[in-house]
């Protein structure tokens, strides 16, 4: 019998291959970009086809742009396994993110087949036509048609054309009225299972090749001004100055140490940051505007920081006379992962001799949507240069993309 | 005989009257915008000649576009005392920054006019035509010529529109070639003494209509930039972050607390700052770039104060492993007043029943280009809305108008 490393091997070095191909389909020359419903969407999704037929599967767009395979099982009418991720990308992407969702469940049924065995349940394999939101400004539109999320407003977006969304899929060969009807039915699915790379450095600062989602973090994401008093940076003395970016500075680093003192609970990023009109190196700062967004697993938790970090600013603000503007932009609540399915993942990582590292997801993935309609599930891959992402710096090792298929294939054939 | 307060009353009034008069001569409909070398130039400059010619001056445009007029003294060949300021404004100005120095001197020889009296001294009163730089990106163009400071490489500097200097000179009715020979011989000056808004809220704060300025404060300039590393806002926990911004928020706020330690002997301030691109909402900044400028009256604790910051934001970038790229832009020395001329003012000052209030001054102004070729001394006026300028909230009083004129026309019939 093949050893788990030479299976691992092979499974990695197609998967890296295959991601070097779809890579090559891109919407500008000299950088990856694939958005939704474009010739390379179209292009990328008939060599994912290609491949899914290739592996046994009857595969078809759906209305959407979704690209859905299936492998039927042994059980007729039992519900299925359904795996995937999304196939479009942002502006200047790696190679992985998303992809490695797509080709892994792939290289599993193609294993299965290859040996002709069939599970008990059918295994479905969908590569989303749109998470990243990059054209039309709303993300996870494939998977939030299949949760049953996708609002029909949302044909109306147009993008930096002022094609609408409607439009968009009409040309691309979908049809904008059947979404309703794309919805899955909760007693379709059996679990849900995303793979994705970590997008972040904890596996790799723990040397690990894989890890157990726990849950999907929740979010809130908030604006914030803060108004001062303009001044001439030779003539107001330090003691009279009402500056808004010493002010804003202060609040960026009280960011940083109320997320710093929870333990890695949570995470607090000030993104943006701005001077009224960029400002002038001889004028103190009236006006300053920045971002804030702040993650975690822990709903209560969060809401807990954010009204601290509200408070803190307030604090400051009144401390520098200065105006604070708070403006609390979206809030989004956590979604945890299957706790029985968690456990199953874990059983599958432990029988192949490695730890179990259970870690939230920071960023949202389309298992989000799905768990509208399905209990989910999520294994992430180690990926390199720090866990970088959404750059053509993001790495993924042909072992790390081997094991972590090889992990998906023995949890595909343990569930019961 | 006219009281004090009478005097300064008239003397306020017609000063603001005329102010407003200068101040509706504009590049710009909704606001004050008057740059060098442009048609409102010439009309504000053949304004500010009647008004001289009225004061019994002789007065016309000099080869540079200044506004130049001479009111003879009672010995033929002494050298003049001269005083004045600047024509132009930045855009969207107050009507005051400039101005006022060169309404005071003209209010004042026309007291002596009108009493048939002349000083020792011949009295000369110029309106430079540019000092704030706005036009051609170099700044006290028309003290610079009267100082021998004027490199003859400006002339090919252009405007927005890529009008030379040379050519806008030329337009102008100026002439480029006899700029050279502008350069005052110091023999001709006893002293160059100029009225000016404080433009900040010392004055304001200590109840004061007038101050001595003690020295034009010398500036460093730099540019920083810190360089992190991106991540995704979501994935990367807090303790593995090396966020670019974070690191300069604590630089920013270092500033603050070198310069507010020195007691009002140094101030600094970071006026713009900006991460690469804008940054976005969900990403960890990588490249964050921001300006600083420290000022003081006394060169030696300026470049400690610099050199004490920059080694502070090294320890900071260090501890935070990001890099650091500190980049002096500029480093003017500071200009000291004359200590007899000081004395002076403050003699007249004090005579007038006020208290002396000496200050430096943060900003730079014309005297600092005179000081090549003569004495100077500097007269602040008390302005209001906490000190502002460069900008319409700009106030200054009727009573303070007159107040500092009055002390300008006793300061010279005092010189000796």
């Amino acid at each position: 019998m093949e050893s788990l490393t030479a299976q691992a091997t092979r499974f990695g070095s197609s998967i890296l291959d295959r991601a070097d191909t779809l890579a090559a389909i891109s919407e500008r020359p000299a950088m990856l970009a694939r958005s939704y419903l474009t010739a390379q969407h179209r292009q990328a999704g008939e060599r994912v086809l290609a491949w899914m037929r290739e592996a046994g599967m009857r595969a078809d767009f759906d209305p959407m742009g979704n690209v859905i395979g299936r492998y039927e099982g042994a059980n007729a009418g039992a519900p299925a396994i359904v795996s995937g991720s999304h196939l479009d990308t942002v502006i200047d992407a790696g190679k992985y993110d998303g992809i490695f969702g797509i080709l892994a469940p792939i290289a599993c049924v193609a294993e299965l087949h290859r040996g002709g065995s069939r599970l008990a349940f059918p295994v479905e394999v969908i590569a989303f036509g749109d998470e990243e939101g990059t054209r039309f400004g709303a993300s996870m539109l494939g998977s939030k048609a299949l949760a049953g999320a996708f609002h029909e407003e949302l044909l109306d977006r147009r993008d930096a054309e002022g094609v609408s969304l409607r439009e968009a899929l009409g040309r691309f060969g979908g049809d904008a009225a059947a979404i309703a009807r794309l919805r899955r039915d909760p007693a379709s699915i059996r679990v849900f299972i995303e793979t994705h790379i970590e997008q972040g450095p904890v596996l790799l600062e723990a040397g690990l090749p894989v890890g157990v989602v726990t849950t999907i973090a929740g979010a809130s994401r908030v604006h914030v001004k803060v108004e001062g008093e303009e001044g001439h940076a030779g003539t107001v003395p330090m003691a009279l100055r009402r500056d808004a970016l010493a002010a804003a500075c202060e609040m960026v680093l009280a960011v940083e140490r109320r997320c710093r003192a929870t333990d890695g609970r949570i995470v607090g990023t000030v993104g943006k940051i701005s001077v009224r009109e960029g400002g002038a190196i001889n004028v103190i700062p009236a006006r300053v505007e920045f971002t804030l967004d702040v993650r975690s697993g822990d709903d209560v938790e969060r809401r807990r920081a954010v009204k601290d970090i509200e408070s803190e600013f307030l604090d400051r603000a009144a401390a520098r006379g200065v105006h604070l503007e708070w403006t609390l932009l979206e809030e989004v609540a956590a979604t945890p992962c299957d706790a029985i399915e968690q456990e199953r993942l874990g059983e599958v990582i432990r029988a192949m001799g490695m730890p179990v590292r259970r870690l939230p997801s920071g960023a949202g993935h389309d298992a989000m949507q799905l768990a509208r309609v399905s209990p989910i599930a999520m294994l992430f891959v180690r990926c390199g240069n720090g866990g970088v992402s959404h750059s053509p710096r993001e790495t993924l090792s042909a072992e790390d993309a081997g094991i972590a298929s090889v992990v998906l294939l023995r949890y595909l054939q343990s569930v019961t």
